[in-house]
């Protein structure tokens, strides 16, 4: 008991929190070690089980809450995690391998193309159980990114590619009307706490800056932003007061601070504003919207396509990582895959090719609202415009009618275009289309998309996920019922579901729940056949 | 004013319910007449338009909230609904042409082979918005069943076929420990009322014959159930004590009272049984279970097997259709599309074969627990063995790992079996394997069973499916709120989730929502994209 008091008090960074339950019960964090750097130390979420054919049985889960489950290391919300990655050698195992001629550049991929090991990518290999050659062949290649902005040294490194372990973000930041820096600061750690691999800054609202000064400070995965907002906001809501100097400044101010990538919205041109005038719902993306409006204001071409060379030479100083933006994804199913849409990829893939060139790791924006037969579609015209860079997509929404349960109209379309290849999945909350999501959204939102994720990892038959199904499913066989809620995904909601101890006295031992009571529980009766098969197994003629 | 306050009074059926709200505000009643038998009426939901473009818009959509929803007609669930179908010719037309030789059956099917249009399948037509020749045709073919016994006057018939709208099941019924008679009631109108297009009374608990009987009395869609659960309960639960007798008098008394379709686990025979015991999870089908057990004890094959086409000679008196159940369905992803499963899927198709030559409508069950690559397949097997007989499916899951949010891993699955030719998706509920679900959980079922079985109509190009989702986007472009929030799949959630009014206020027009706030909005930014677009269109070099 005493243990559990000094637990929960060592536990500052949750003393932030309103609500004080942090870590899931059952689960204890343990460390795995590198191998060739013996300073790295990835955490991995270890749950215990009371499996009586397995002694000393557990579960090693992936684990991106970063060091809020640790009980030993004490979190201060103004003073930031602990800079791991100060700690880290900056040196790289060489292998003799030199493809790239840039200079100036400290990226993931720079490093990836000269065949070096880089400390991130060996944390990556350790988190995915792969070998760290995988890693940066696929880094080099182009196919995945490591989104870590030599800034961000509190950053536990993760990789995003099709051949890895789909991952899920999740949108936090206030706006002009909604919510300030605590809120914000504490969605994060929720966020990460419920298994957001990435988190982005969308805040439009006041104190910008602050806000995410202290999220990046804070935050143990890598921190995406859309910086067009900030620059927006510079020039006081005055779309055509925008220009390239304030923009290339508030990238600079950004990558300075330890932002992991930036959405930019460099498709959206002349030629495509037109494409997206016949549609239902026109131009749904923030910053593509922006950006179409002053184009058509000053009758020149989007300032982020004419500049991206130079935008390429800030984020290969930092390695910021690319997420080009789909300003002109579909808003509806009448909308979806659309010759705007269509022409914008293609363009996204040229820029992609640019990007490469300077060794700036990229990745793909992707829709928004597709009806599920028009999903396979997007990820192999993906695939082919932008040379095998990591899609990221928006959902898809697989319809408009149900707005209260967009992360369930989303959730569908993202299982789908995640078991095909799409790498990473940006989650929508319930309250899309509606208002600004609160904590209890981001739940939702993170719970549908942990859910499009694994079922896409099952789908793509990925070595790490399937243990997780068939130990909870032995579990609930057996009725270890604190093993199933340990294994649970959510295992508070999962608890909470299941009976009021009241009725737990009537069930008999346990042995069932009250959808079907003692007598008509199938597992039981399915325990039972399996005893009276083998009694009765040499009579029956198989 | 007066005439809202009467219209609530009236509305005798909803004060049997706690929460008086019954009809979904901006939504009224209308009825489309039947052609060849004018005495039909096919009520819809209409609901009305604030489209500044097209004066007097509005959308009819599918309903399956019969006479709760029209405040003309007062209900009393002592009295049960008026009897519509007492009303109705009982002469078919008849084009001449004779297939069937069976005599005494009244099925659909069996009118159907004689080329006879009823009254029924004009109602179907109406409601789908196709031919009643189409109807005919398809229920001829045993591809589309329409359950519905003669002495179930009280239905609003429906039809299950992969050319229709994908349709959804809600299982309500209490357990031993848990729920009575008004609780099961009350779910079963609000089922209906949030668009379950039939409902199974899975009771096994006390007073089941008094439930159902009530349930059917006042239920305007088919109720299925699954009659082993009440033969045991005759038995007092000793399973061994199952015969053939005790069966067919059950059989019979519910179909005296109106079932509109059985569940029948005719496929679980001794040569299948050995198969599931090398799963991970055996036998998860209840009824698969019990019979499994009987057929071990007595060492003697299923009797729902044996005496197969003594229960056809009883459903086809009263017109009940099969469901056929699949006692060996995968119980968790480990068993999926194993020898087991399909072993069993080939004998209900043999068993289908059988149920058509005695002019018994006939739908096949499926799984259960399937990740996503392997759920084409279960479609393909299941067309192949079963002859075109429609697929009624239980999710399936596509994950074992998320206890409490199983609605979700199952409308994923449910969503692509659907898309695949799957004509009716049997809802799954947060509650699935933690307890029996409350009203709130049997909302939450329903509403992703809804979005499942719509997604799947889009993908399917069904005429009816699209213009939902156009008229709710423009709606949305267009900042009608109110029109959105009528259009939404449940507008009481999409109400609430948007802003306070305190916010309203701040925010100008209502032309924006918390989430972007006035100045980020992206539809708003597209609007004025628009206009500036027209405006400096003839300057852009296309």
């Amino acid at each position: 008991m005493k243990n559990k008091k000094n637990r929960n008090k060592k536990l500052t960074g949750s003393s932030y929190l309103k609500d004080k339950i942090f870590s899931f019960f059952g689960s204890g964090k343990k460390y795995l070690k590198g191998f060739i750097f013996p300073e790295i130390r990835v955490g991995v979420r270890r749950i215990s089980l009371n499996d009586k054919n397995r002694k000393d049985f557990c579960l090693d889960l992936y684990d991106t809450s970063g060091p809020y489950t640790d009980p030993r290391i004490s979190v201060s919300i103004s003073k930031g995690l602990p800079k791991i990655r100060s700690g880290w050698k900056k040196e790289s195992l060489n292998e003799g391998q030199k493809k790239s001629t840039v200079s100036s550049a400290v990226t993931q991929m720079h490093y990836a193309k000269k065949g070096m090991i880089t400390p991130e990518m060996e944390f990556v290999a350790l988190r995915e159980g792969c070998t760290p050659y995988l890693i940066r062949d696929e880094v080099a290649s182009g196919r995945a990114i490591i989104p870590a902005n030599i800034r961000h040294r509190e950053l536990e490194p993760m990789i995003i590619g099709s051949r890895f372990l789909v991952k899920i973000n999740a949108n936090i930041g206030n706006s002009p009307v909604s919510s300030g820096l605590k809120e914000e600061v504490e969605k994060m750690i929720w966020a990460i706490r419920w298994g957001a691999d990435t988190v982005m800054d969308l805040s439009t609202g006041k104190n910008i800056h602050k806000i995410r000064e202290t999220i990046i400070r804070n935050c143990p995965v890598p921190v995406g932003t859309v910086p067009i907002y900030e620059a927006l906001e510079k020039v006081k809501g005055n779309i055509h007061q925008l220009n390239w100097e304030i923009f290339k400044e508030t990238l600079i101010e950004q990558a300075e601070q330890g932002v992991d990538f930036f959405t930019i919205h460099a498709g959206i041109l002349m030629k495509t504003i037109p494409l997206a005038m016949k549609r239902k719902t026109g131009i749904v993306s923030r910053g593509g919207a922006i950006l179409a409006k002053w184009s058509l204001y000053h009758g020149k071409e989007n300032f982020l396509y004419t500049f991206f060379k130079e935008i390429c030479e800030i984020l290969k100083k930092y390695d910021v990582s690319f997420s080009l933006g789909d300003g002109l994804r579909p808003g509806c199913i009448a909308d979806a895959n659309d010759e705007a849409q269509f022409a914008e990829l293609k363009i996204l893939g040229e820029l992609t090719k640019l990007a490469w060139s300077h060794d700036v790791q990229t990745m793909i924006e992707g829709p928004g609202h597709v009806p599920l037969h028009l999903i396979r579609e997007n990820m192999e015209k993906q695939i082919e415009y932008c040379h095998g860079a990591p899609f990221y997509t928006l959902g898809p929404l697989t319809t408009d009618i149900a707005p209260g349960y967009d992360h369930i109209t989303s959730s569908i379309g993202a299982a789908l275009i995640g078991s095909l290849g799409t790498a990473m999945l940006c989650y929508v909350t319930p309250k899309e289309h509606l208002g600004l999501p609160d904590k209890e959204d981001v739940r939702n939102g993170i719970m549908a998309y942990k859910i499009a994720a694994h079922v896409a990892d099952l789908a793509k038959n990925h070595p790490l996920a399937r243990r997780w199904d068939d130990a909870i499913s032995e579990a609930r066989f057996e009725f270890r019922w604190e093993d199933q809620f340990r294994l649970a995904l959510d295992p508070e909601t999962a608890r909470k579901y299941h009976e009021p101890a009241s009725l737990k006295k009537i069930l008999a031992l346990d042995r069932c729940c009250s959808m079907c009571g003692p007598e008509f529980c199938s597992m039981n009766l399915s325990q039972e056949v399996k005893k009276c098969y083998k009694r009765k197994k040499k009579f029956i003629n198989r």
